[in-house]
């Protein structure tokens, strides 16, 4: 992820600046602020501005009058309640706004979280950067054999570089010829003075899905939680995970209580359906349960001894 | 609206205090934050906290990589550009979470906007105060004779003053009632031992709905400017009006460029319709039209007649 | 719920009309059709539209080309699986329309759920008929001593037949004063020539939130689902749950395959913190856990056990 | 586009099927259910399933108990006064689902309508056909001069031929890698045991984006009618424009009164600014105004005059 002279220098603006307020200020995460977290290999994830706090929730779930006078133990217990019951509302009462820089198909992954508020790069209007994701050697897996939308082995030798070799290749061809299509030099002008230059809303349609995109992405602390606890899990694909697991940080920064009551109640927390549980109750009476007559699938099974850290 | 001496403390506490941050920050809106706006008999609305300002549009607009150094003038040409063709994701990018204290029947009617983030005070687990809305004399209005949801005159000597009696007296009866079903002093213990006292999420069914609620309410601003266009308009009903009115200052003193080109281009603004637009077109060219040529209704002529401020 | 004659005939109209489709049909809900189920003293729920079924959350979920030629059983496994899993998107691809009968301050409740569409009743250009909700006498419970939102036991003797006279009395006054602002006759007219009338939208406030409104509420089965694992929950306060219970038997009777995985994997599911998780592991590794050493808070340790049908 | 066997005898049976319903039906609609319509070089829409008709708006504002039994011209006037004074919640009572098959720089632009339920062809879990869109020659236009985000001249001669060359070659190129990734034949078996084949949750990122990708698409009218008016617009994208043309027709047959008062005041109105306004007004009046005196920019000016059909 490489800025520009011009990038940098707004950058140092923005870090600079400093203004007095009076609203709920979290200085953990004003150290981050702006400041681009590398993911991948040319995106970044970078916190724009927030609202609120780990006691707006609080204040929320109180409608109190004040900014919430209880000892931080009695807030955290709050939170630790309402995250537990699933409560949702109080946690929509912060605000966090992202700049993510991300190849097109994980933005294409992204955008299905549909209760963010979202501002792409245009490239019917703009032209895009000539930068592409390229997978980090162990990142380069196979087709995993058991799971349909998963990872098997990393490649290795011949196929690994190939597949590469590949990647590489077709993104800089399409993009090169993006960028003839277009014909526009850096001045907007034309290249090639006896051709017109293809529309860019057309010519971006050359472009291969590994292509970056950037955007402004602003959500509210309950859905960046539901976002998370879908993109932060292990069974989401590597390369939105490496972004969740970025702005799991700016979590922690931002509100510690409510981060830690999610990792206990949601990320590390499982749910055992009306049958796993009668299974769970029946192995605690000493009972001796097998799958067969466990009223579980096999499938649900496998699942539950794994929760339980027994062998299926 | 009178506070009660631990919130006023908990008022000063939050006006008091300061923090340094490198966020977006709007001098004219910390000059309001917290404050209580007075609105109607005992309701007001104050603004909690907030995130961006006008350059936060322009910024999300062109998502540009610092906080953005075009000169103002050209802010404020983007701005109108944007209201103007109803471009509506940068202005998302901006948040606003206000408290407001409200009647019920004008809470039924603000809630049916969706998108905004709510935390009621719950009657369910608390105990509601003493306080109910009674129009002021000259909001007493009579119905509206050609509008089936408008007022007409507004009621005079005797009519009003029983209409006034009867919503005080049930008013108060109903609420004396809901206190005595439920039975606690203001310790929170039976006030006649030798009863259980009714469960509060019953009691409650029995207050009128001009009792007032309080809530946290928390926007982004393309919303607000939806709920504003709607309800600080002239057919929307007084008493929402007058809290849609209170909201206009504090849009003004937060994005000015978006509160002008919003009065421009929405609240001040008309749409025809294709046929409207054809009368327009062959008035310009000097014909003379009637509404029985016009290929509108009456009801339509009468209406474009008034906006083009024309005899019907 | 008593239907006046013109409703009566609307309804049977409706129920005669047959017409062909091609769309995907349900008979066991066609059978229920606008049949109104009656909630309460005088609510009721009743299925207005609906589309889609069991195979079309398959059909979604597939993205495939025509209806879906799976057998039966390989579909059900497939919509357990996605319950089990939390997809979805596949259950979003079903709509059903109630239209609702229902006291205000549940109405209250109930548009908390912000993602279905609803028209209501308008009190602000119509008359609300004389109507209001009493709790049967085994509903009229006292506040609960251990939980601030809860129940406790039944009211007997003279506070149960006091409260009852209260709410009543409360009620039949309140709309006889609304009616005496009003003043108007059943045509319309005013009652007493003497007199304007108030306005429709200010006279309502004078009505008890016991007064029953109905509205059309139309939803995707996804969050019908999410609305009935709040609402028919044990947890949810007894009027609403009342609605819920109404709309689970239209749920079985729309998508049976669906209802049952919703049974299994969310209304009897448990979910287990990390912490508790850790519990369970100990426990069924034989090891004797105290609340002292599980890392749990009482609270926490109290639901667990008796979630695992264990003495706390 | 091309079906294969096994699609066109789902398509033959879905379209065979007829059962009998008491819900709202509309013949017109129909008659087109399943059929899919052409769209751009191998796309397509088609209609999956509906809820409601004409009536269901009218219904759902007069929240009324039956069918409705007013005659059909006042039911257009109400639809007309709904549309014309942006009443929503009663268009939303009616759904409808699409099966659209888009290339992939398309969906980017439409999935930004978020009010949609959505389940689209999943590319982690499945392989992509070799299909990709490329302009028909008319289609093939150079940049605008005068609009970033539009189109001008069509490109003619060598250019032409060299862009659409450049196109097809890199769709296949890129396509024929991604499947070389893959490295699985029709059985789902290594097409080359020596290699293991990439995951298909990686290998996608290799196709260009103009490649083919289909979805189930499912919204209320209210939704619909709002993306059409933003997608059938002039100054939409021609490729989605197309789509949203193909849509037009299938709301012109389901909900004919709608359509047209769609026409009339979305699709064919205009709005004027409050500046945009008192020209008209001035010019009404007769006084010759300018652009200079008008309170106008130039580009306000420009459009306004457009809008008006005068000489700018």
């Amino acid at each position: 992820m490489a800025l520009t002279p011009s990038q940098l220098q707004d950058l140092a603006e923005a870090k600079a600046f400093r203004a007095e307020t009076r609203r709920p200020t979290v200085p953990a995460l004003e150290a981050m602020l702006f400041e681009p977290v590398p993911v991948l290999d040319h995106g970044f994830v970078r916190v724009i501005d927030y609202m609120g706090d780990d006691a707006a929730v609080v204040q929320a779930a109180r409608v109190s009058y004040g900014r919430g006078t209880r000892a931080a133990n009695e807030d955290r217990g709050l939170i630790r309640y309402l995250m537990r019951h699933r409560h949702s509302t109080p946690f929509e009462m912060c605000e966090i706004k992202y700049h993510v820089k991300l190849p097109i198909f994980i933005a294409r992954q992204w955008i299905r979280h549909r209760t963010a508020n979202v501002n792409e790069y245009s490239a019917r209007y703009s032209i895009l950067d000539r930068e592409f994701y390229l997978p980090a050697p162990e990142q380069l897996a196979a087709q995993s054999a058991s799971n349909r939308q998963g990872r098997g082995t990393v490649l290795q030798g011949a196929e690994a570089e190939h597949v590469l070799r590949l990647l590489r290749q077709d993104a800089m061809t399409t993009y090169d010829h993006y960028a003839e299509m277009l014909n526009e030099d850096e001045a907007g002008q034309p290249a090639d003075p006896a051709r017109q230059g293809l529309a860019r809303e057309l010519a971006r349609m050359n472009l291969t899905l590994n292509t970056y995109t950037q955007w402004y992405w602003k959500t509210d602390l309950h859905n960046l939680l539901h976002f998370l606890s879908l993109r932060a899990d292990a069974h989401a694909q590597y390369e939105i995970r490496a972004y969740a697991e970025a702005m799991m940080r700016s979590l922690e920064a931002w509100v510690p209580a409510v981060a830690e009551a999610f990792r206990d109640y949601r990320l590390g927390a499982v749910t055992l359906s009306a049958q796993m549980l009668a299974v769970v109750r029946r192995l605690l009476a000493g009972e001796a349960v097998e799958q067969g007559g466990s009223g579980l699938s096999k499938r649900e099974w496998r699942e539950l001894m794994e929760q339980l850290g027994r062998p299926a």
